[in-house]
């Protein structure tokens, strides 16, 4: 994210868009750029390409908060979803299936990319699983990705402890060299529920990040008190190591489940610390409850999480549905709320990421996704299909195909 | 639904179709019915059309469990949701902005008919408010509704007492007469939250029910043992009348909200009676546990509910999508449970409606749906848009597009 492209000498004048504040306007852009917004025919067309909105609802590119690119079965026919009894179970069922995929990481990872981006997806945080037995070669095959599709989408990459860290000794030191081949952030999974030592798993995770200068993004799963208790934790090692806004807790279903005291005090401390929530709203269970975070002061932002993987069979990474099955398991029924609800897969994820240049404003990078609706709330409510995708001010995309790129490549 | 479509001599062989099953075969349709089923070029074209399936998912249609067409709002840009502090607020809201809508319940409800035709849907059953403020002039516009879109869709219609039968007096007759005039269930709605009597309320909905031979179907919000104690009353008073079969119960929350004492009596008061329950899978709060409930004897199966309209913002009616959204709510995760959610939006919905000749068997009417999907798992995963769909074997929709259907008419 710290290395924008270099610009080029695209020149597109979109006409007629309308933005979130229900503004319709010409956008000129010009060297990836936003260089200009005005009112409809108020710009003279420069000697470029002229692309008519029909006053379709112009806003900047999704933000993807969090997927798993290095799990994805997309590409393979569907290998039917088998249950396991325990965590462990699962984690080890799924190292068994991925070591016997005819596709690669980089074939099906790349297909979740050229997906994603066609769905108007401009940035991704992925998390990629580090064990004693992978090694780095699941986070080189993702670096390889990055580098391949850099044209099309930006990515951050955390390092991500799938198998724990004190319960596979050695990953602690591999996450370590992760980071330092070229991972943003160091992961982490259930402190309590997977290594059974919130400290120590903590320990790890935080020396890692205070040394290499990187972010943190921790998978936590573990309930009620457990999680109120490990998030707490979270955020005060965040304050005391001056982190904050670069510590996120993904998942943290605890919080949809404490009584009021325990949220109140855990909520205030995640916003003291500014350690950010993700959620990709799961369909059982407790979630985080979204507005009282906000109220709180807390970010809570979207991603998509598994894709069609031996997690879960659902899902596929459109950024917009995800805003809108957050809407449907939160309540949000006015135009404010489901507002918020685009929000968090746009402008929210995009400042955890700390993404430069992001948004609608002139100066700002034109990775942006046009969509055939009267504003956000119809956005979201419809989740149109019919996009048209840019980046870095040339289009990429259109009613779902990629422009000019192969299946598994980036010809473009 | 007791009066089916005269046939009519169109002739289509459909080549290469894959069944539920995951067999390959072609199916001959003849007169709107399947003619034959046979292996991949096993069957000699007719005079007929052909269409290549290739190797696509062939179902039959999907069936709209619970719906309201003259509620929706779709046609009309969107308008923001008012929230209600009460739902006798929120109901005296809904009333005021029908009044002052500039389309029709005929325009409103004939686009969503058309939108949920190009889905897939060949059947739907749909509540109609009566009460003393609009008497029978919703029935009226559904009916007139049914008869423009026969060659379209069967539509089976349920008198909706939404403002309350005790509490609105004069409602009781509304029903009757309306029963009289061509719905062909009764409906109810929260014999205690609303009418605060559910002797008073069930009595009134029973004996038009048995006086007419209708069916009949109740919404149910009432929590916990309150619901439950309104079901197993609804169970006894179905076996006493002999309506085993033709009652259902709509949302019946409480079954997702009980203690394992009061959930098996009440789903073994359920099965014995022969009542299904309805579910939208709501994102918020509980809802009736699918698997527990089938494990138990009882049917349970799916609809829309609410359509862009002032209750709920959401939803355009796809049943594909429905089916991914119950099974998302209730962790269904292998194919079984796929193909479970999937039945609740065919098969299940087309017992409970009593739907004549539903199925894809010889003999059966061919309404049917092809999906580009290899098998019922892919379909419910991936909610394809592209669709093929045919009613009594004439192609009456392909890719979101009705075939020469003006906006709201049935010129086919």
């Amino acid at each position: 994210m710290s290395d924008p492209l270099p610009s080029d000498d695209t020149r597109l004048l979109l006409r007629d868009a309308t933005l979130a504040d229900e503004r319709r306007v010409d956008v000129a852009v010009a060297d990836g750029r936003i260089a200009a917004i005005a009112d409809v025919g108020a710009l003279t067309p420069a000697d470029g390409a002229s692309l008519n909105c029909l006053g379709g609802l112009l806003s900047p590119s999704f933000v993807e908060g969090h997927i798993h690119l290095d799990k994805t079965l997309l590409g393979l026919p569907l290998i039917p979803h088998r249950p396991g009894a325990t965590v462990a179970a699962r984690i080890q069922a799924e190292k068994d299936l991925l070591r016997t995929l005819p596709l690669s990481i980089e074939e099906r990872g790349g297909r979740l990319i050229e997906q994603i981006v066609a769905f108007g997806t401009g940035a991704v945080r992925t998390h990629v699983d580090i064990d004693t037995e992978v090694g780095l070669s699941g986070l080189e095959a993702i670096l390889r990705l990055k580098e391949r599709f850099r044209t099309l989408i930006d990515m951050q990459i955390v390092a991500f402890p799938q198998s724990g860290i004190l319960r596979d000794p050695g990953t602690a030191d591999l996450l370590d060299a992760a980071v330092a081949a070229g991972a943003n952030l160091v992961g982490g999974l259930d402190p309590a529920g997977i290594d059974g030592d919130v400290g120590g798993h903590l320990d790890a995770i935080f020396a890692i990040a205070e040394r290499r200068s990187a972010g943190i993004d921790i998978h936590l799963h573990d309930p009620g008190a457990l999680g109120a208790f490990t998030l707490r934790d979270i955020a005060a090692r965040t304050q005391a190591a001056g982190l904050g806004g670069r510590v996120a807790v993904s998942h943290a279903y605890a919080l949809g489940a404490l009584d009021d005291a325990t949220f109140d005090s855990t909520a205030a401390a995640l916003a003291r610390a500014g350690v950010a929530i993700m959620t990709n709203a799961p369909g059982t269970g407790p979630m985080p409850p979204v507005l009282r975070l906000r109220d709180a002061g807390v970010t809570v932002f979207a991603g998509s999480d598994n894709i069609r993987d031996a997690w879960w069979p659902y899902g596929d990474g459109d950024m917009l549905d995800r805003a809108a099955v957050i809407g449907y398991r939160q309540g949000f029924f006015s135009n404010d709320d489901l507002a918020h609800a685009f929000a968090m897969a746009t402008a929210l994820p995009a400042a955890v990421l700390g993404l430069p240049g992001y948004g609608l404003a002139v100066g700002a990078a034109a990775d942006l996704v046009l969509l055939p609706c009267a504003g956000i709330a119809e956005a979201v409510l419809e989740r149109p299909r019919a996009r048209t995708v840019l980046k870095r001010g040339r289009v990429v995309a259109a009613d779902g195909v990629l422009s000019g790129a192969s299946a598994f490549g980036n010809s473009l």
